[in-house]
């Protein structure tokens, strides 16, 4: 299932102009979003990273472990996001496993690609 | 709550000798391991990575991903180790939201250290 289509359907909806910065590198953070439209670059210390699109999501390191924001994140082009905050992700973890799935695939991809790089 | 005590009571417990490999680098790969005695060593392409101690795990990223072993494990001591295959992996998902959050953090944590060492 689309990670979309498990979102609450009282979800907010937040718009980002193309070029804006939706997290910053080393921020507190306690919110991961879920990309709904349009695309937004995930860097660390400059360099690109990833390309995340419809259906993926960003901010999720900060959520996870309670961090500093590991990563950040600029719109790529216009987009809109998903927030979804520490109650809503410890919510959709406990009733929807395709989602815990997912964000452990997400995690496991980078590592994997970063493993590949070194 | 220890990751130990989220195991079902009738888990088979794997011995293995100090020096014994418990999975290889680029191997096929379906079962993780929660390290319940000893210690396992980690090591990506003969680079020490990790020591995993009693209550951590290894071997998830080819049960998340079903991709290949990302990394070879050994035993750094001799060690008893819980096998879990995927059909326990999905149960365990489902109905233990902290060990999805566990794993979660594993892997947030290992990402970590890989950005550190960029």
């Amino acid at each position: 299932m689309p990670l979309i289509d498990l979102l609450p359907s009282d979800a907010p909806l937040l718009p980002f102009a193309a070029g804006k910065v939706i997290f910053a590198q080393g921020d507190p953070g306690d919110v991961m979003y879920v990309v709904v439209e349009g695309q937004a670059q995930i860097m660390i210390d400059g360099k690109m990273l990833e390309t995340v699109r419809s259906g993926g999501i960003l901010g999720e390191m900060a959520l996870i472990d309670a961090g500093p924001r590991s990563a950040t994140a600029i719109a790529k082009t216009q987009c809109v996001l998903v927030p979804i905050d520490e109650k809503r992700f410890a919510d959709l973890v406990g009733r929807r496993p395709e989602f815990a799935l997912h964000v452990m695939r997400v995690l496991a991809n980078r590592l994997r690609r970063m493993d590949a790089e070194h």
